[in-house]
């Protein structure tokens, strides 16, 4: 039986290997890596401590680089747009479908460790983007922002995301909902109401399921109002949103 | 009448004289500090573009690096605390009241330029947190991202923020919002569910006035949630949070 047995060095030799791979250079610090690939399905205690050892910290950290750098991205690439077309633009490449996705063309599935008896339910989860955000924590703790930021822009934008059909593609969460209540057999309306000034205005619609709030979304028109409301509805709902 | 009259030189020359003092060393692109200040209320149109002259793109863009020093300096600062307590400490830094607070403490309030004729409106907003953000955002076009990493940390955390101060306080939302209830003599309930399995439970709180859903929150235990969708009742309702 022995034989099939991997020893710990084996599989330190793979992580290393995939890793160098994945980021061009040999890994100064593989630990770092083999946590970010610990989903918290097979998190370890940490004597005495309150926290468990998984990829979650890492994750937290990962995401706020990767929001930053595409943050820069995309302010330097849309001189002339506004803030908001910037943020919603970040908010459809740094999402969990698109993450996922990219983590598994990245070949990030065959790196996760997690408990295979759960892996019905992971199966539809986050797993795999998550993952990929802790990764890139692992990276700017192992390699520094610069390299970071470097593995990102070319790694990740420029290799996984056509960022001129994310533009263009105009999720419309507004006739998702309409058609979940037509297919439910529901009543669905939107009440919008307005505050601010006259030059910063903003929005408020409230869904009305059943005539009950069910949902409420803020924005800039009345059109905006109504989208971020549909969106709050659907994740409630869990219903599908379509991969931008 | 022209010994009044201050020439842009003057301004200018007042404008790196405050940069300087701000980040330590002198500005080297003294435009994107002026831009920094300039809030929406005195903002210029460009030439045949949708996008007006105002911080309001540089705010976007220093919000991302703040966040991203942030939770970098808390990831580091707390190695056995989980990302939920991560996120928390790192929104009671980063959040609109306590970024009002620093901005004012640094001067920003007598670098910004706004429209006087609004001003009573704009002293309730976030128009000097804003500025900060922006002063980020120009900081980080100007000098880089490691120093405005040693910026954020040494000016701004180390300079204006009680950490220990900061994780000991528990806002309370829950208990506000049952007081304002108590004070407009409405009737308020949380409706509580349960999704997900035994392992990875989440918990979605409903906060119900007269019956009607008015906010939801999400948690990973019942408390947090109820926590979640009071904070948000808070904000719809404009309430003042108070500072932390």
């Amino acid at each position: 039986m022995t034989q099939f047995f991997r020893s710990p060095s084996d599989k330190d030799k793979k992580l290393k290997k995939a890793v160098a791979t994945l980021i061009g250079t040999r890994p100064s610090n593989v630990e770092l890596y083999r946590l970010a690939f610990m989903h918290t399905s097979v998190s370890k205690p940490l004597n005495g401590k309150d926290v468990r050892l998984s990829n979650e910290r890492l994750e937290y950290l990962g995401d706020a680089v990767l929001g930053m750098v595409v943050a820069e991205y995309l302010f330097k690439k849309y001189p002339y747009k506004d803030e908001g077309f910037l943020t919603e633009i970040r908010s459809r490449i740094v999402n969990r479908e698109s993450l996922n996705l990219v983590a598994r063309k990245l070949g990030l599935d065959t790196l996760v460790e997690y408990d295979p008896n759960r892996r019905t339910v992971l199966a539809r989860t986050s797993m795999y983007g998550d993952a990929l955000e802790a990764f890139v924590g692992a990276i700017y703790l192992d390699k520094g922002f610069q390299f970071t930021r470097k593995f990102i822009l070319k790694r990740l934008l420029s290799s996984y995301f056509d960022l001129d059909k994310v533009v263009e593609t105009n999720i419309n969460y507004k006739s998702q909902i309409i058609e979940w209540a037509q297919r439910e057999g529901r009543d669905l309306r939107f009440e919008v109401t307005e505050k601010g000034s006259a030059r910063h205005k903003e929005f408020i619609a409230e869904l009305m399921v059943d005539n009950e709030v069910f949902a409420t979304g803020t924005g800039f028109n009345k059109k905006k109002a109504e989208q971020s409301a549909s969106e709050k509805a659907i994740e409630k709902l869990n219903l599908v949103k379509p991969v931008s």
